[in-house]
C-alpha cells in the first residue's frame, strides 16, 4: 500500500510538472482518479496528502484538491509617505468611462466589477420575479426607502455590531450616491476633505461633484490609512470630513484592524470631523471573519456608514444604502433633491433575497472564488512583469494594485493595452496629483482563462518594453 | 314618441336635480335605462340628446353620458408681472417632504403623483416579469442606458418631431436627475438660470443642488412663460440656462403654443443660452393632439430635453431620460460621477412595455381620467372656496393652482389642513421669493370620492375662516 500511494503521488506530480494540471487547477475528484489509476479511493486520498506535504497540492474545504500556486516573488507596494496640500478636485481628465458599453468587448481588467459567473443570478431572479408579482407596491415612490429593505439592512447591520432600526437607513442608488449625500450633509463647497491615497476614483469624483478640496493621506497597502498622516492633516488643515474604505480598500485591498478603526474613529471624533465610511467590500473578506466597520466603534454618532450590493449581488441593481446617524435629516433632504427616491423593484427584490437567507451561502462561495482568482492573477503578474514590480496582497475584494519599477509608465501600458483590446485602470486615476503614474489597477474577479492569462502576459511584455525603451 | 322621450328626459333631469346622479357621474348604460324606463333604446338616446341640448348631460366618446359639470365661476389666476433679481436658491425651508412615508395616510392632495388606480399596473407587471426572466442582462451595469430602452425612447421622440438615435439618449433616475445633469453640463456654480414663476419646486431644488442663482420669469396660467419677461431678463443678466416645463407646466398647467415654443427656442439660441426643457406632462394632454416639445423646433442643438415615466407609468420606477444634444459628453460624465448608471430592470421593463405597444392605449384612458378628475376638482374648489378665489384651467397633467383672495394665507390653510390629515402644497414652495403666499397647489389625479369631496369642502371652510379672521 505504502508503495502504491507513493507511485500514484509521483505520477500526479509528473502530470503537474508537465503542465497537464496547471497552477491553480482543480484535480479531478477522488472517484475519477481512483478509476483512472485503478487504485482504491483511500490510496488516492493518501497520494493527495503526500503531494500536499510535498507542497504541490492544496486542499480546500468542500472543493477538493488544487495544484498549489507557487509562492509569488513580487513584494507588496510600499506606502508612499508624502505631504500634500489641499487641492480642488478635477477628475475630468482622468475619467475614462472604463465601464461604458464600448469597453464591454475588451479583456475586462479595468473596472472593479464582480464577474457575472459569480453573481447569485438564480436567487436574485427568483426574488425579482417575486417582487414583480407584488403589484402596486412596485409602482409606489419609496422615499426614504422600502420598509422591507430598510428592515433587512438594519438586521444585517446589527450583526456587524451596529444596532440600528429601519428608520436609521436611507436607500440610495449605489454607494457612490451615498457618499455624495454624506459629503453634502457635512460640508460646504470649498471645504477640505481627507481621503486615502491611492484613492478610489469614485470618491475623488464625488468630491468634485460637491465642489470640495481634497487632501490625500498616505495609505499602507495592507494596514490602510496612515493615522499619523491623518493626524498631521488634522493639525494643519480645517478638515470637514474624512472618507475611508475601511475594509479591503480599493485599489490596494488594505483592511484596517479593529484597533486602528477605533483609533481612527476617536481621533476624528476628538477633532469633530465626521467619518464617511465606505464598506462595499466588507462582505468579500478572503479569510477569517467578517471585519467590523468603523461604525461599530462609533460612540458619538459621527460615522456615516455607506455601502451597496454592487460588488456582491449585482452592479446593475444600482442599490446601496447609508446610515447617516445624526446627519439623517440633511442626507434625507439631499436624497429627495437629487432624485427623490431609489427604484422600488430592486429594493423589494434584495429585501426578499436577504429574507430568504440565501445571501450568506452565496457569499461563502463568492469569497472563495475571489480569493482564488485574486491569488492566481497575483501569481501571473509576478511572473510576467519586470523585476522590481510590486503587487498588493489584498485581504478581500477583487482588485490588485500593481506598482511598476521606477520610470515605467502605467499610462503608456494602459494606452498600449487598449490598442490590443485589454482594458486596465492606469494609476493616474487614483490621485489628483498624478502620484501613481507607475501604477496599474487590475480587476481580479474574472475566472481564470486562456484569454486572461494571455492578456496578463501581454501586459507584462508591455511593461518590459516600456522599461527597455527607457533604459 | 316625441312626448315619450321628453318625459324620459324630464324624469332624468329630476333625478339629476335631486342629486341621485351627481355632477360628473356617469349615467347607466342605454340598455339599462331602457329597461328601467320601459322604453326603447332609441327613446333613451333621444332623451339623452335632449338633456345634452339642455346642458345637463355631456357625451364622451366610447364612455357614454355624464352629468355635465356646472360652469365653474372661479376665474383663472392672473399672471403676476414682477421684476426679479437673481438670488441664490435655498429651498431648505420650503421642502416639506410631501411624499415621505409618514404622509401616506393623509388625504393626498399635495404631491403631483399619479393615482395608483390609473397606472398601467397589469402591463408593467407583465413587462417586469418578462425583464426579470432575462437573467444576466438584469445584473449588468447599464451605462449610459440599456440599448433597448434608448431605442424605444428614440422611436417615441421621432413621433414628437425629434429625430434622434439611441446614442442620443441618456437614461436617468427620473427627470429630476436629468435636470440636474443638464444644469451641471451647461453652468458653473454661481451662474444665473431663468425659470418659470410659479416654479415646480423640484427645479428650484435642482438649482440649489448645483449652487445656482435663479431669476423667476412671470408665467401666464395658460400660455406659459412670458417671452417678454424672458427677453428683459436676457437683456439684464448673463443667463447661463433657462429651465421650462413647456407642456402642462406644474403648478399651473400652462401649455406654450407651437408659435411661442419656436420664439422661445430662437430667442434663447440668439442669446446663446441653452434651454433645458422638462416635458414630463407632455403625454397627459387633456384634449387635441400630443403637443410638441420645444426640442422639435431646435435648429442649433441647444435644447436639452428631459422627461420621465414618473407621471405616466409609475413614480416608483424612478426612470427618466434626457436628450442632451451637443452637451452629451458632459451630461454623460456627470451621470457617471453621481451614480454611474440607472437601474437595469426598470429600463428593461419599460422598453418591453413600449415595444408591446400598450403604452398609447393606456395613455388614452389615463388622459381621459385626468381630464375628468381635474375638471371635477376644479368645480369643487370653485364651490367651496371664498369668492375671489381663482383656479387654473390646466390643459394637461393633474394639478390645480388655487389663488386665494388677497390676504388669505395658503400657508395657514396648509398647516390647518395637515392637522386634519389633509395634505396640500402651500404656494410658498413655488418660488424663492415668497411670491405665492396666498396660493395652494392641489393634486387632481385622485378618483372622485367622498373623502376627497369632504377634504375640499374642509379646505374651502379653512380658507373662509382665514379670510374671516383677517377681516
Amino acid at each position: 500500500m505504502g508503495i502504491l500511494y507513493n507511485q500514484v503521488a509521483d505520477q500526479l506530480q509528473e502530470l503537474i510538472r508537465d503542465g497537464v494540471y496547471r497552477d491553480g487547477d482543480r484535480l479531478p475528484g477522488v472517484r475519477m482518479l481512483s478509476r483512472q489509476f485503478g487504485v482504491s479511493i483511500s490510496t488516492i486520498l493518501q497520494a493527495h496528502q503526500t503531494l500536499e506535504a510535498r507542497g504541490f497540492l492544496q486542499a480546500r474545504e468542500r472543493s477538493g484538491y488544487f495544484v498549489r500556486l507557487p509562492a509569488v516573488d513580487a513584494p507588496e507596494p510600499v506606502m508612499r509617505r508624502h505631504r500634500s496640500r489641499p487641492v480642488p478636485v478635477s477628475a475630468r481628465e482622468m475619467t475614462l468611462d472604463l465601464c461604458a458599453d464600448e469597453q464591454k468587448r475588451m479583456v475586462p481588467l479595468a473596472t472593479a466589477i464582480p464577474h457575472p459567473d459569480y453573481l447569485p443570478l438564480r436567487q436574485i431572479q427568483q426574488s425579482t420575479l417575486w417582487a414583480a408579482r407584488r403589484g402596486l407596491e412596485t409602482l409606489d415612490y419609496a422615499f426614504p426607502g422600502k420598509e422591507s429593505f430598510r428592515r433587512q439592512i438594519a438586521q444585517r447591520m446589527a450583526t456587524l455590531g451596529v444596532p440600528i432600526t429601519p428608520d436609521d437607513v436611507l436607500a440610495t442608488n449605489g454607494a457612490q450616491e451615498a457618499i455624495i449625500l454624506a459629503l453634502r450633509a457635512v460640508t460646504q463647497p470649498g471645504d477640505i476633505v481627507a481621503v486615502e491615497s491611492p484613492s478610489f476614483p469614485g470618491i475623488l469624483q464625488a468630491l468634485e461633484v460637491v465642489g470640495l478640496k481634497v487632501i490625500e493621506i498616505p495609505t499602507h497597502p495592507s494596514e490602510g490609512l496612515s493615522l499619523e498622516g491623518l493626524q498631521l492633516a488634522l493639525e494643519q488643515w480645517p478638515l470637514k470630513a474624512c472618507v475611508v474604505v475601511t475594509n479591503h480598500s480599493n485599489p490596494m485591498g488594505a483592511r484596517m484592524s479593529d484597533e486602528r478603526k477605533k483609533q481612527l474613529v476617536s481621533m476624528l471624533a476628538a477633532a469633530n470631523v465626521p467619518l464617511i465610511e465606505d464598506d462595499i467590500y466588507g462582505d468579500l473578506y478572503h479569510s477569517g471573519d467578517r471585519p467590523r466597520p468603523a461604525k461599530a466603534f462609533d460612540r458619538t454618532d459621527s460615522v456615516i456608514y455607506c455601502s451597496s450590493f454592487s460588488k456582491t449581488i449585482s452592479p446593475g441593481l444600482r442599490l446601496g444604502w447609508m446610515v447617516p446617524g445624526r446627519f439623517m435629516a440633511s442626507a434625507r433632504q439631499h436624497k429627495y433633491f437629487v432624485n427623490l427616491a431609489t427604484s422600488s423593484i430592486p429594493q423589494m427584490a434584495v429585501a426578499h433575497f436577504l429574507e430568504q437567507g440565501g445571501y450568506d451561502r452565496y457569499l461563502r462561495s463568492a469569497r472563495q472564488h475571489y480569493r482564488e482568482s485574486t491569488e492566481r492573477l497575483r501569481t501571473a503578474v509576478a511572473r510576467s512583469f519586470p523585476e522590481g514590480t510590486a503587487v498588493s496582497r489584498p485581504q478581500g475584494g477583487f482588485v490588485l494594485w500593481v506598482q511598476l519599477p521606477d520610470g515605467v509608465s502605467g499610462t503608456r501600458v494602459y494606452q498600449k493595452a487598449r490598442a490590443e483590446s485589454i482594458n486596465v485602470a492606469p494609476g493616474l486615476m487614483f490621485s489628483t496629483a498624478n502620484k501613481y503614474e507607475n501604477c496599474l489597477r487590475l480587476n481580479s474577479a474574472n475566472p481564470w482563462s486562456e484569454r486572461i492569462e494571455q492578456a496578463v502576459a501581454r501586459l507584462g511584455a508591455m511593461a518590459h518594453e516600456d522599461q527597455a525603451a527607457r533604459d
